[in-house]
């Protein structure tokens, strides 16, 4: 089959390998009909993360069943799935508490825990920027989508990853009707939190970033858009909340985040929020912090740590929650939501193009060009 | 009335000062039976919050009502009252929901919310190591305590802190039935939270500290004690709960965390709780931290920061709460269990002495004497 | 000053009384510029609640202060401000925990909890429908409203009861974004229910009644309006369900529930309920069931008993939540909705009147004549 | 193999039938070592529940793994495992949730959720009153225990059913440390109860029945004891709480519940509940309410109707939780409340005896003979 594989560094290439199959009892085989690149798999493509050359990106898919193992019994060939990046068993205490993205029984590595799809040091399983994917523990990980799946296809598969990191954040951060928020960072995961924070009824949302096409669709997404190149942000925020700073906050940039001159600083975000969110608010991280970044800068940077403002953070009473998501706590509701019509994550769509355009479409991403916001392959098409 | 007053670094001594009276409709007057030296008031005394000379410490309070202002309806004349620390006014959006430690009238520096007797920073309202206490806002601030209330003062008078903020160091870290938990500190509160956690079901419950005498307390309430001095406390937490962390952990420390050469190491027990909680478990910070610290050799301190593991706590998927008790969430409920024999706080009292001895009990206890875990006045005795 | 006097059954007539006054340190005094007719005031209408002839009505209540008492510190002569029908005294067990509702202070009743203005057995607080208002423990009762209370009065005013009752309807059955709900009763109640589900993201709101006018109002709030004449409600919510119930459910009707021959018929929609929810779903009960009935043809109503559908119930595995509304737990964010133009409550007022059309206004809206659907009165106007 | 057979009302016997074996790769086929008897199987064995002769009883099951279908990963041959009641897949809408009694997949009748061994409706499961039982999708139903396994297995085999479905009461009665909770019922699911409550910090814990020797038992789990043929509950409940009422109640009865003159009276527990528990206060309803009851003497009750106090409830603001206790939910973190000795359920076992036993026992549980609290067999000895 057709393949979107990392060469190295800033390389990837569309090639030709062996078709996965059914290894084992509880397997599906889908054929991937959608699949995106994530702001994730630039970590991976920057060569920053440790992904091995020669494997298969991709952990937002979705497609159509086309084999299924003999101890499957709820997924049938034909399904449309949508498939969460996190692969999860089911029956291990973290998945039982719905915690899929500690998934205790499907990453190799015992110090660890959590799977996906084409991810470094998540499991050996292949990414699903290709035509056909191996799914383990079919009936536990494949969403079934509705009759509309096709015609909603990418709407649908952002419930792979994004729109639930998206709404993850907002949960994190412990958002509810009536109140204030403010997200840190305009790209897919930041605006579809936004969206998730407005169909929960939040009264004012706010979005912090740069690019201006980014601001723009936080705008469409009814949000207040907040350069923070105009103005410190922390300021902005808290002249909209009357003084008092926003009710939540989110964090959807991660250890990359940028200061003024384009350098990175790691705690920016970080402390920004501490100072944007009122006393008893809360915090929700899903931007990428890692534990170890020997390419990083920063002395503190380089072994996990930032310069966290806790002595602000402790006297405000701030609750902080962090960590990747587990779409399967929200993927069957957003389903609902996009069926009905109540929420439209294929808005920030910019790209619809094939898998031999990988490399390009990878290298824009890469540098955020304008209007390169989410990238759809249509690998069957 | 005689008063403990703050005369300067490492001074106090007891005084004669005018009495407190009512000044406004909704106030009370309370005769003081029994009032305690904080941990935190050791941060006064050390000079290192700011707190002016000449005010009366004490923050832990108990007593007898002995006048009441014309808008006062529900506290009496003759009630036994245990008064929370933090002073709220009940009506404010914080206070509605609960979260008194924030209260947002009863602070006059506007960019500050929360109120205590005899704090740096939280108002000025004088302290209730003294004779006779002024208590505003009465009916909303004074616990009225059942008929043992003289019998089990030592056990009610913890109800004015470090009983709940002993308690909410779990309810932060999201302890349930059945979970171990990790308590950094064994100090008045860390033992407190081992005492709730006990009550409240935990499994499992770990206590990290130096000091042997405390370390036997810790045990006394059920807790397995753990010396960081004997060998890493990660690796024992780890080696106790299967490889897998802590469910929970606590921090009970606070800025002045030391490390083995009893040096200030101020990230020390929060990156040693990041390791020693499971991925996807809660961590509950009530050990003071502050927003700038000058006296703090470390440069990070200085400007209230720590090097912190996010990475790691990414990684672990965890959740941290952290903040001031708001002791009227807990305070009922906690003073039943003292009533029904089901929670004994006074078994770590140590002292229990006149107020003339003030300046010595706060230089035994400054220095962590062994012995001098807890020190409780009786200024009516 | 002129009030709406209740005369006996189904008799109420304007008459001029005395004026209210401050008679407490903590009382504010509010003239009345809105002020609504409830559904819940025709209980006491039709003589069926034991209201004693000569008192004033009015629980909906909102105004412009005009003298506050010598206690009161947070609010200022010329706030305007909305009334929770429920009046709290902010210190007792139950406010404290924010169920205002259950105010243990305020009923002169021992037996009883929880106080209301103009109502039967909630104390003997005069009504608003009046040009004055004595407001009890007002810094704790007063919602302040923000610059647009003039221009929005009608919004503002349904924060004192109907639409936080209609918000807590949703809360009682543990709505869910994404989830599906069904609501019995297109009242002023049952219709800001569906507005309060919408903006907490429901995917699907489902709304039974018989009156199309009020039916068509649900539709223009995003509800699928389900006529209980034309087909059994129960196969209706099915239907539209995919065979498997509504998530949620909330009975806004109450013990005057109708059958198809306008016959009470007291346990129809509660069982109706039962069987229209899922296996596991919820129920929200704010319809107003009564102790006893001795006016009721039904046995079992005489008691305040109905023949309810445990079996089903327990079978199910349902919840079910009920009571009155704490009002304060819910008017600070829903009117920060309101400010944000995300909620728009006023949409059900029919008629905006003066008091001295009160006598017509109460006969039109006890026998639900079409489009009566929401009757404000402006004492000032 | 033996196993217990039910051969029509009030008859059962102990047969050899066929033995049962792997049918799909997620089998697992145990070899039992414990299995009780529960108070739900009289309702099979007195004929009322259409349980259909031929069936082997039994869903209280804990046993050694002897065989695994290809599909099974995660389980051994030879571990120790205890069997939830409920089989549920892992992988439905409810399974995923935590709400295994209500799995989606199990029960082969369309109108129905929820499947369990060996009993009425709920699928054509066979018990495990037997030597041998087939575990349907064993890696998400077997709980593994520790090493303590045989050692404590009387413990443990609670897990199965009666030791979380007593918690699950208190939770759905949504009990708080602190909080008093009254009790309807004293067999083996009310001892749990209020062994649960006791273990969550409850400050006072009332047991209701009329059974001296389970009210000594009661009593021995440090609960206050209340017969209900001595004085009325209610009023023994009231002045207990101070005139307040319980915070909580929990219904561990069912619709067998008996008045004064050991006649069935279906709506006594649940109305002496709405009166006994307080204004907000909670009630958890795990006694089993049937849908239909035609051997009923109660005109309701044959329609599984019961003439409920909904006026009071109402007025009360009550909450009311019910259902089959989703045993997954709990099962782990008890686990570890026994392994580490804070939990001893095995403490109401009366009679441990062999399968060949079965038919006196039955008949002597049945008639509630003294003494007869719980039955465990050990069919392996």
């Amino acid at each position: 089959m057709k393949a979107v594989v990392y060469k190295g560094e800033k390389q990837v290439a569309m090639e030709t390998v062996d078709d996965p199959r059914i290894e084992k009892p509880t397997d599906v085989l889908v054929k991937i009909t959608t699949t995106n690149i994530c702001g994730s798999d630039l970590h991976l493509y920057e060569g920053r993360a440790g992904f091995e050359p020669g494997r298969i990106l991709g952990h937002e898919n979705q497609g159509e069943v086309i084999e299924v193992g003999n101890a499957v019994t709820r997924v049938k060939v034909g399904d449309r799935v949508c498939l969460p990046f996190n692969i999860g068993c089911g029956f291990c205490d973290n998945c039982e508490h719905g915690l899929t993205a500690f998934c205790q029984t499907n990453n190799p590595d015992p110090a660890m825990v959590g799977a996906a799809y084409g991810y470094a040091n998540m499991g050996p399983y292949w990414g699903g920027q290709a035509e056909l994917l191996r799914v383990p523990f079919g009936d536990f990980n494949c969403l079934v989508l509705p009759p509309d799946a096709d015609e909603k296809a990418n709407d649908y598969v952002m419930l792979s990853d994004i729109f639930p990191t998206g709404w993850h954040a907002t949960r994190l951060a412990g958002l509810q009707p009536g109140e204030s928020i403010v997200i840190y960072g305009a790209g897919p995961v930041g605006l579809l939190a936004a969206h998730a924070a407005a169909i929960q009824g939040a009264a004012k949302i706010m979005v912090v970033d740069e690019h201006q096409d980014r601001l723009k669709l936080a705008e469409d997404f009814g949000a207040v858009p907040i350069d923070f190149r105009a103005h410190d942000p922390v300021e902005q925020v808290t002249a909209l909340t009357g003084g008092r700073g926003a009710d939540r906050g989110c964090e959807c940039v991660g250890y990359q985040a940028c200061g003024l001159k384009r350098e990175e600083v790691p705690n920016k975000t970080m402390n920004d929020l501490v100072k944007s969110v009122k006393f008893t608010g809360g915090i929700g991280v899903v931007g990428v912090f890692v534990p170890q970044d020997p390419g990083a800068h920063d002395e503190l940077a380089k072994s996990g740590q930032i310069a966290f403002d806790l002595g602000t953070f402790f006297t405000r009473g701030q609750k902080m929650g962090s960590g990747q998501c587990s779409v399967k706590r929200y993927n069957r509701r957003l389903a609902e939501l996009i069926h009905a019509g109540k929420a439209q994550p294929s808005r920030i769509v910019s790209h619809e193009i094939s898998l031999d355009q990988a490399a390009e479409a990878y290298r824009h991403f890469d540098k955020r060009d304008e209007g390169w916001t989410k990238v759809v392959f249509k690998p069957a098409a």
